[in-house]
């Protein structure tokens, strides 16, 4: 049974568990750093779609399937499965996932949709209201540059602070059965709007909402950074990373020797044209599915804060003026290996 | 603790309550059937805001901030907020609640949202993962008429088909208080499509959703439709209602004897020319945090089932020749008055 630590943290049972992962991508993210730890790649980012849209569905739905064969697991053995993604009305979940007969509850936390999904399947299994949950989300460059931005076709210039939106998925099973990689702390986030309105810096505009997340969580476990091997946000990119080490900093918590990025992680921010690094619900998901997760289940991480990072605006809140509210939900995750 | 019953139902605590709860709506519902029950009604549908997406945030915080105040509560006593709508990036919520300073978990299932948030509301509650939580939804008839449709101003036609969404919000607070109204059994839905593509016939989209909830939950419990005061839909309509009857009649289910809906219950369908009825987020919102709970506190209604459905498409998707995906999630909710 989870277990209320604090005024803003969840402990959870020992032994929820994240038995297994799956990270799919895309291309440009295949060629990236971590390329050789994601579990499907495609070279072809349409997947064989007529649309970007379907492609991104394409893309969710295979990461899912992928994990119900890895496992050796049929649709109907899993109990709920919680998915979401930055597309209007989250067709890239709905759409992807309309033939697997599973019951869905749909999340919505724009890039922070990865550790919501996976924050609330822990509290379903902790509590015993599924045995066997999936959490998923994803993003596609071309679905998102067309809905948020501009139709790709027109080559729009791209601003320094800009970052990347990731091609990619990521799936996680969770169950309760004493695993190597096991959820031990929750913090939901709150909604944090600092007033930031440029929404091609969206990593300025997160930060804020991850320190507060952060800070919540170190004040409710009474613990500090240098007690975790890393400390990895979702999609912060350059500007939003150092921004957030700054914020701490005043509050005196030290950020500098074991935080990371996923957005940084994800491409070879010089080599690769990505401007501020990598963003999307895809990013973190893919990061986390694919190397954080073969990292914890080979016990090269012990123990770990996930934190990914939503910003909460449309295209028509910033085109009637309106700044960015954020936020960032976090997980503690550990190695029993 | 959550229990699960069959293989789609679970059972809740017997101490789960929905303590209290805030129906607000616009002009044109208060003109309605159920005026007199609206805890907050508006006569200016702008709430004084310069744009619709703004109205509709206005009328979400405005639900909210009346359950804290009714409750003598205050922000800080709320552990976390389930809250979601139909604008894209769900943009009612983030905006209307991001100054409330409460942990937030955006939940998207369309116009079952209501269902939705009070179910997973519950299960934080009953696991201890939440002591207090607000479970709340919102809908606008100007704000989705330029979304979905087209810009009111044009002025277009409306078919017979066609359901008015509904300018209103509901709010339900939940603890665990062995209150008058206790959530009883839940039921998470499954995406269905049967391919319909008319995006002016949702009814007809939804009702194959909802007969599969209902279906599954009366095997899951072994109960039938006489056995419940209310059997109540969100939002299927004339059109809707007529098919969901007729699915699960097939199924040798009779629904005729104490079935409703609250797109039905909200407006005088030939006096208020709304066609097909009510539909939105915040058409089952309103009527059940308003009308249905009055009904539950005051021991008229004593055992209930409460099925939100929601049609997952986007104008997107539409244009892109897609079918229509919905779902359906149920809530048995008794009165121990």
């Amino acid at each position: 049974m989870p277990e209320r630590t604090g005024k803003y943290t969840l402990k959870i049972s020992n032994n929820v568990t994240i038995r297994s992962s799956v990270g799919a991508a895309g291309k440009k993210e295949s060629e990236g750093p971590l390329g050789k730890y994601f579990d499907i790649t495609f070279t072809d980012n349409t997947l064989g779609q007529p649309t970007w849209e379907k492609s991104e569905s394409a893309l969710q739905k295979t990461a899912v399937c992928e994990l119900l064969k890895k496992n050796g697991l049929v649709n109907a053995d899993i109990d709920v499965i919680f998915a979401g993604d930055l597309l209007n009305q989250c067709i890239s979940s709905t759409f992807g996932l309309r033939e697997l007969n599973i019951p869905f509850l749909g999340q919505y936390g724009a890039c922070s949709t990865m550790a919501q999904t996976m924050a609330v399947a822990s509290i379903f299994i902790d509590s015993g209201a599924a045995e066997r949950a999936i959490a998923v989300t994803s993003s596609h460059f071309c679905s998102a540059e067309r809905q948020f931005r501009l139709p790709i076709e027109y080559g729009g210039q791209r601003t320094p602070t800009a970052q990347w939106t990731v091609t990619g998925s990521g799936a996680a099973l969770l169950d309760k059965s004493n695993g190597d990689v096991t959820v031990k702390y929750i913090t939901i986030g709150r909604i944090v709007d600092m007033k930031v309105k440029d929404a091609t810096n969206m990593g300025a505009a997160m930060a804020p909402a991850a320190a507060d997340t952060l800070y919540n969580f170190f004040t409710d476990t009474d613990t500090k950074p240098t007690d975790y091997d890393l400390i990895l946000t979702g999609d912060l990119g350059k500007v939003g990373s150092e921004l957030l080490k700054e914020i701490l900093q005043r509050r005196n918590i030290n950020l500098s020797d074991n935080y990371n990025d996923c957005g940084l992680m994800i491409f070879d921010l010089e080599g690769q044209d990505v401007h501020a690094g990598g963003s999307g619900c895809g990013c973190s998901a893919s990061v986390f599915c694919s190397y954080v997760m073969k990292q914890l289940q080979a016990g090269n991480l012990k123990n770990i804060l996930f934190i990914a990072t939503g910003a909460l605006m449309s295209p028509t809140s910033s085109q009637q003026g309106e700044s960015i509210p954020s936020i960032a939900h976090l997980l503690n995750i550990c190695s029993n290996k």
